[in-house]
């Protein structure tokens, strides 16, 4: 039987059983420079080295395992220009269902390939909801395929909650997690797990200040959307949805926002600091730690960095 | 006493032991998608994750401690307009030695800023050896300083060589270490390591085709420079020196030799595929693994990813 509720305590710990053996149970790093900077102790868990790449394994995972067998009999459909798409690929794949992704037709090439490498059926449709709303109708009206959303589902928020659920039982006492905010469906899952297995941690959202939506949903006590998208985090552009904003109104104490320039500056001192490769969207909580580094003096902190896919070749050396 | 000959078994037992305190146990990472892509099954020894982010922090730090106290009170000086500059400063300053470093006036603003950042006095020079040789006799001259040369000297050698010990102590019956070659410290060291520690490994060296000095001097059984050096790898400009030279001809079993966009492809999957920041230099052995894939099938094979110290910021977003 499939909750479809907010998560309980059972439900997460149902779902990391459920996933275990689909995951990398991620490692988690420190930096002596970072924390020097910040004036805190801060714990990476790095979802950059989760398979496909991205925290997204861990939900699609679970909403997949979740099926009935006459519901993955017609396969699942999913919409993604990202991470997303290429984990429901895989992870449709590693149980034998077949699965359509849906991306718009100005995809970069290289994501395309990805999702395409991991088993899916890539779809097109053109850059607007509408149209990728319309074609996903008619995959679902002529094969039945069952939909994996990308965020707004209890079932792909207790999977995203497992990453928290890693960090905490790995460094005790953390006294705050910062986790950046796209749908929420991350934060959510990552409230959820502390409030489940470490009631005294706080969690503080981290969002870029040019797809403030989520900053404005808490303040206006609405679901907000952004009125144009000019960030780097590619990540972090969607609006919450209605199951991921109640739990972030409840559990999330503050939402801190960042420039673009500080994702930079954070995204390099990611880079060259640690050596290891993240996307923008995973740079945005440190940034937010540097841009507030009163609050956060000697504090035991978790950032959850959330995934590693980015084109390397062209941003390093042209096509 | 320091030795002053081809380091023994006893001395690297020795060298690692003095340095344990000031190295990182570096991790070693492997990927299934590179073990596919070149059908073996590959071990990355991650030196991109050791202080000053390279392998040059080992040899730098054994040479320093084997100092007596005469040679310390002067100082050290080397002459570098990379890693080991900033291991030198590094390892000086925790032994509270001041360190002078001789660069290149046209070194990138990024690494004059590092080395100065680990505590050493930079001495600009002229970009020719004359001029170089000048300043740093000069400097010599006037303090006392003690030089620790780059890489042709025993104690360097000694220190290098731990990298393939701590790679071979984890990594049981490895069939072969494929090393990168420059002026030759690093792959001395592995011979070395490989020799007393486990016979039966080969080590297998990797050049850049634009800078093919050591193949070149395996041929011709002499010292061969290169008469120019347009090559991505930074690190592997140098030829070969007295001290490195006659180890690598004993013990180096072949010198395969890659193109720039074989280097280039190599960096490019170990950065998408791996998550994990790496110098062009790095890339060169996993270049020589898949250019020459039927010599490796099936074989285990460590490959030593020598460092990450790139300027990601600049190749990534311009300056």
């Amino acid at each position: 039987m499939v909750p479809n509720h907010i998560p309980s305590k059972e439900d997460i710990l149902a779902a990391h059983e459920r996933i275990a053996e689909y995951i990398h149970m991620t490692p988690i790093l420190t930096s002596k420079t970072i924390d020097k900077f910040s004036g805190a102790s801060v714990f990476f868990k790095c979802e950059n080295f989760q398979k496909v790449g991205a925290f997204k394994k861990r939900g699609a995972t679970n909403a997949i395992l979740c099926l009935s067998d006459e519901q993955k009999a017609n396969g699942v459909i999913t919409h993604s220009s990202g991470n997303h798409g290429q984990a429901v690929a895989l992870a449709a794949g590693e149980q034998g269902i077949k699965a359509t992704v849906v991306m718009p037709d100005n995809s970069p090439a290289v994501k395309i390939e990805a999702t395409k490498g991991y088993g899916a059926e890539v779809v097109f449709c053109s850059a607007n909801i509408e149209n990728r709303r319309e074609i996903v109708d008619r995959v679902i009206n002529k094969t039945g395929a069952h939909f994996i959303p990308p965020f707004n589902d209890y079932q792909i928020i207790a999977g995203q909650a497992t990453a928290a659920k890693e960090l905490i039982e790995e460094i005790e006492n953390l006294d705050i997690i910062i986790a950046p905010i796209g749908g929420g469906g991350l934060i959510s899952g990552t409230c959820l797990s502390a409030k489940y297995f470490s009631p005294s941690t706080t969690v503080i959202g981290a969002e870029p200040e040019e797809v403030d939506d989520a900053f404005r949903s808490l303040k206006s006590g609405e679901i907000e959307s952004n009125a144009s998208t000019n960030t780097i985090a590619e990540g972090l552009k969607t609006p919450l949805g209605d199951k991921t904003f109640p739990i972030i109104r409840e559990y999330v104490e503050e939402i801190i926002t960042v420039t673009e320039s500080e994702i930079i500056e954070a995204l390099k001192l990611i880079w060259e600091r640690m050596k290891i490769i993240v996307e923008p969207s995973s740079a945005v909580p440190l940034a937010a730690l540097l841009n507030s580094k009163e609050k956060f003096q000697s504090q035991k902190i978790g950032i959850i960095l959330t995934g590693g896919n980015i084109d390397v070749k062209s941003a390093l050396f042209g096509n």
